[in-house]
């Protein structure tokens, strides 16, 4: 099970904690978690609201390129419909160089209302608009001469002055219903997603992933190690008690702050079973339940809410030290990738 | 006299030095160049050929944020035709944070044919596009929430998630043509050259300068301090004759591989005057007469055509243990910002 983190970087500007704060506590983060042994240091992207202060993660991850040397940095995700595909080519082949090779590019098509008006995009379009810019963009990755006359974008014979370590730049597409998770499987992608806004409880994560492995395997491909991960909020503590006390509240304030998506507050997240939290035996046990579902990339997400920076280190060493372990899963470095 | 280093990355695919080694270089450089007391580290711009090897600046400054404390970081410049401004806004405010309020943020509208056609940008409205874009990234950048009907670009009432540390984030207006000084000078306006491009021969910078302060002037500002920057190729050695030695083959690889600027090889330039090319002493002499024009800012150019990294470093050093004190310019701390 490859273990990874998270962050949304939700902003709290009323709150003390400033931007360079947050920013600070969050560089921090990915130095111990390389230091943990995590995979990789999954960045979302947001606008205009505090929802998430990461309007452009190529940015974010350039500057986490030079506190890191082995962690991998990820987009979860990049979002294509609103931007020039050449632009995203050309950051994230520069993300890619400037830490030799570490990123993975996960992409997603955006669902923020907010985000659509303010880039002025027409969310109907949002599907034709990914899946042609997401074809741009893998071609100028891998270092292809691009000539397309289409209906968003027009682009004569160009080819990126900087091209990637990686060939190919591993991408992963985020998905945001179960019913996309058999497509993307047919398209032989690799997929992500967020169970708290995808699934109603924990089980359907296992349906979820028959849908994809069902996809996958007429799509040829029967070995899906490495293809999925999944995210889910987490905290690890002493015990579960300790857990609710020290995450609730920030949890329900994260909760509180997020736009347009269910809410499930904390106690409604221990009943559907969609959170890492709790004691390192309960973590432990939907570890265990998570790699008998097929899945062997977790993202966790500890820092939310304005937990405070030593809780949210605390817990990550916690899943990583005690969790891990006791679930039985082996850990990421006896997979192989 | 603010001393600083100007880094255009132009790269040789098929020489030895890889793209990574050539970031390591430059990371390299601006870590030394933060311990020598430059001021700046400007990253320039280029798209879809190796005359440039930064497609995006903020990418590549977000990286030397994390590698240097105090050292201010510019763009030079970031071009506003191609781009949405809303992403260049929401770029470079990540990178004041990143940075803590070290960014310098230099604009322009482009020059290079190739660059236009890549992007899908008609030339002929790159000065229309320049002011509306520059218009909408300075109001964001000032935290402002922006509504705007335009030719180019629609926003409805849009704020930026990040907003950068310093108010303002100080803007420079890169030119091309000696003509264009006076009219940046009458919008009260920051501004940087390179007068390789811009200028046949040295005495030109000052009479550039003074067409600059005389519309400067006339916009109600009677102190330059600070708004000027000038970006010479520069190579200081024992003597003259070693500067020819070491930097004659790199210059004349470099400006062969230049597109559609006028070609001064180093015998040319050194004719011209345009350069800071020579021993300590020649290029102190500059210096002076570039302070008696009323420069008090200098981008220095030391990385181009494959000159050996301990070259770059070795020429580094000696402007500002050499050359810059044999001037008797003052240097920057001394001076008021």
């Amino acid at each position: 099970m490859k273990m990874s983190i998270f962050s949304v970087q939700d902003h709290y500007p009323d709150q003390p904690r400033s931007l360079g704060q947050l920013y600070g506590q969050v560089l921090e983060q990915a130095r111990r978690a390389e230091q943990l042994g995590y995979d990789t240091f999954w960045v979302a992207e947001h606008h205009f609201h505090e929802y998430g202060a990461v309007p452009n993660p190529a940015v974010f991850l350039a500057a986490l390129s030079q506190q890191t040397t082995r962690l991998r940095l990820g987009t979860a995700i990049s979002i294509l419909t609103f931007h020039n595909p050449l632009t995203v080519a050309e950051n994230y082949a520069l993300v890619d160089q400037l830490s030799q090779g570490r990123l993975s590019l996960g992409v997603g098509s955006g669902y923020l209302k907010h985000e659509f008006e303010g880039y002025d995009v027409d969310p109907a379009t949002k599907r034709e608009r990914f899946d042609q810019n997401l074809m741009l963009v893998e071609r100028l990755l891998a270092g292809e001469r691009v000539s397309h006359e289409g209906k968003f974008n027009r682009i004569h014979a160009v080819r990126l002055n900087v091209q990637p370590v990686q060939q190919p730049v591993p991408v992963y597409v985020a998905i945001l219903r179960r019913e996309a998770a058999y497509h993307v499987g047919r398209q032989g992608r690799r997929m992500l997603f967020v169970p708290y806004a995808a699934v109603d409880n924990f089980e359907e994560i296992g349906l979820m992933m028959q849908d994809y492995r069902r996809g996958l395997a007429e799509a040829g491909i029967e070995d899906a190690t490495g293809m999925a991960a999944v995210a889910l909020h987490t905290h690890v503590a002493a015990t579960d008690d300790e857990a609710r006390e020290r995450a609730a509240r920030a949890f329900d304030l994260y909760v509180d702050t997020r736009l347009y998506a269910r809410k499930q507050v904390y106690d409604d997240i221990i009943a559907s079973g969609l959170s890492l939290f709790g004691s390192a035996r309960t973590v432990a046990d939907k570890l265990a339940r998570l790699a008998d579902m097929g899945l062997d990339h977790v993202m966790s997400l500890h820092n939310f809410g304005l937990m405070p920076q030593d809780r949210v280190l605390e817990s990550m060493q916690r899943l990583m030290a005690e969790a891990l372990p006791l679930s039985g899963v082996r850990p990421a470095s006896t997979v192989p990738a």
